[in-house]
């Protein structure tokens, strides 16, 4: 480590790329109708069109895996990113070009990976709509590309993975012990109404009611009963579930007693016991010491990891503000560092 | 005070009665199909129909407002409830016959409240879908029935707060000076789809985003720019806007450059600010130190009261986790005490 060295490394673990194949395939699917998810055309509508600066430089650095993203590295002190195809990646596709767009996706992320060892790693982009095929992709990522875990950006076409067809993506997950990346998206369908009509279905708020309902589906249906060695990765600082934890734990207990849902029955541990046993989350999108500082005293700080959510959230003084987190510096190295190296095996 | 007093006065602040009239008519508007909204269905039609203990227990617990409650009160220390009808209380009847059924029930809660002075207080339901009768019937509230303050579940009919046809209800509050409490309902139709798949429509998931929803679609629309006075207060400490405050304030802000959304404008402060300026919350079924101590942090000790959510969380463990919360004992008081007396002016 260099003199003015903090002490650790910044691993960056929340990161997103777009090869440019695929925003024009977005592009053309939005321009020709052939795709009528209400929260992927307010996102991507916006910003594969919007000439206002955020969605250009957004655009422009999305497409790179190379000179211009460690440059950003290097000007924010980011030692290394784990890097994800952009969400919705290829669930929003049919299951056949979803398949064929992971793969692109994935071969480019893994040359790009192979040229910056050390400063650069990657999660398998995969098509759940189609599982048996998704679980293929989940192990040439692991076995032959060198991925350290899997990403998935919550609702594929309205389903969620608590849906037993989906049991095969994540039985290949737990059998690789590959950890899970439960990444934000826009709302499904049923979900994103009142949202959109105001403007908030977007990262402001709808990213995190949409990716912390799967989050709590996953765990409500008993998919880490079945599956108790899947480890999920979750952003936002776990999606504000630290913050309802406790009224989680009260209501399922008064819930599943009452018999109101045959869906909803016994599980083995508290719904909180699932996030402090499966769970690992990011800040990404949460530069705030006072969110940080609460979640680690829920979850434990060795659940806790740093996310930058480059390029959306490419912001130096979020850097200055995690570095000044009023933690010890072995719990620093562990929020930086060691957590990250731990959970994806880097 | 007797000689065991804790030093304070608790006071309870979001508790919830029912007249026998208005279940009748939920059971029957149930029964006959007259009523589609699945949050409603989803609700009500466990609770007026299953012989489980807790679903028996609310029905028979709602509908008293003398002797069964004030004995239960006394069970676990509480001091004075400040009661207001149960949700959706006429929010779901039409028109009419919400305004008619809200004067109903103020009157019964009115005469309750004169009947055990310094034990029970009322806020004033009111039928939103008729605004101008709604402002009216604050006005009754506020001047003739004693009340102190009103009570709003949610969305009306899948209508929000910040839709300008019920301006003149915010009017109405923000001129006589009378705080609204903002309290949960079961998730609008846009909103409810695979939180009710789930089975997770209700208290455990549901009703905070619902809430916090509202709320937030309130402050991005601007309404307290317009009613700068109007007082909200909202339960489950705040509906997880507390814990998304930063990441609210800096997406307000980048969606708002971007000119993403014509509805997303600028506004006079941060939405942050509104939370801390125009918004105080309850620990209502969030009896936990560490949320209830983060939410005081983030938003001020004067602006977190007690709540015990009466019948629905009638629970004495949860009023002791609260008497021991590490605070000095004025904050304690503030808490228990002084907070709530402050908001409704008691």
């Amino acid at each position: 480590m260099p003199a003015d060295s903090p002490g650790y490394l910044r691993i960056a673990t929340e990161e997103a790329f777009a090869p440019p194949e695929i925003l024009a395939a977005w592009r053309e699917m939005l321009d020709s109708g052939a795709v009528d998810d209400p929260g992927f055309r307010s996102l991507w509508g916006f910003y594969l069109s919007s000439d206002a600066e955020r969605p250009r430089s957004l655009r422009e650095r999305l497409v790179d895996l190379g000179e211009r993203r460690l440059a950003d590295m290097d000007a924010t002190g980011i030692d290394q990113q784990v890097i994800s195809l952009t969400a919705p990646g290829p669930q929003i596709f049919d299951a056949d070009r979803g398949s064929a767009m992971a793969a692109l996706a994935n071969d480019q992320l893994a040359e790009a990976c192979r040229r910056h060892p050390g400063r650069l790693h990657g999660l398998t982009a995969i098509a759940p709509q189609d599982p048996k095929r998704a679980a293929e992709e989940i192990e040439r990522g692991a076995r032959s590309l060198g991925f350290k875990g899997v990403i998935i950006n919550s609702h594929t076409r309205d389903e969620y993975l608590d849906d037993p067809k989906f049991w095969p993506v994540l039985e290949a997950a737990e059998a690789l012990d590959t950890p899970v990346y439960l990444h934000p998206n826009t709302p499904s369908r049923g979900l994103i109404g009142p949202m959109l009509a105001a403007g908030l279905d977007g990262a402001i708020f709808g990213f995190g009611v949409e990716t912390g309902l799967h989050l709590l589906r996953m765990i409500v249906a008993g998919v880490f009963d079945r599956f108790p060695g899947l480890r999920l990765v979750v952003g936002h600082l776990g999606e504000a579930l630290p913050f309802w934890a406790a009224r989680l734990d009260y209501m399922h207990a008064a819930t599943v007693r009452s018999r109101r849902y045959p869906q909803l029955r016994e599980l083995q541990a508290r719904p909180s016991d699932y996030l402090r046993r499966n769970v690992w989350v990011t800040t990404s999108g949460m530069a705030w010491a006072p969110a940080i500082m609460f979640t680690r005293d829920v979850l434990g700080g060795d659940r806790v990891m740093y996310a930058m959510d480059y390029p959306y959230q490419y912001v130096a003084a979020e850097v200055t503000a995690q570095d000044e987190l009023p933690l010890a510096p072995a719990d620093k190295k562990a929020f930086f560092q060691t957590n990250a190296e731990r959970v994806f095996r880097l």
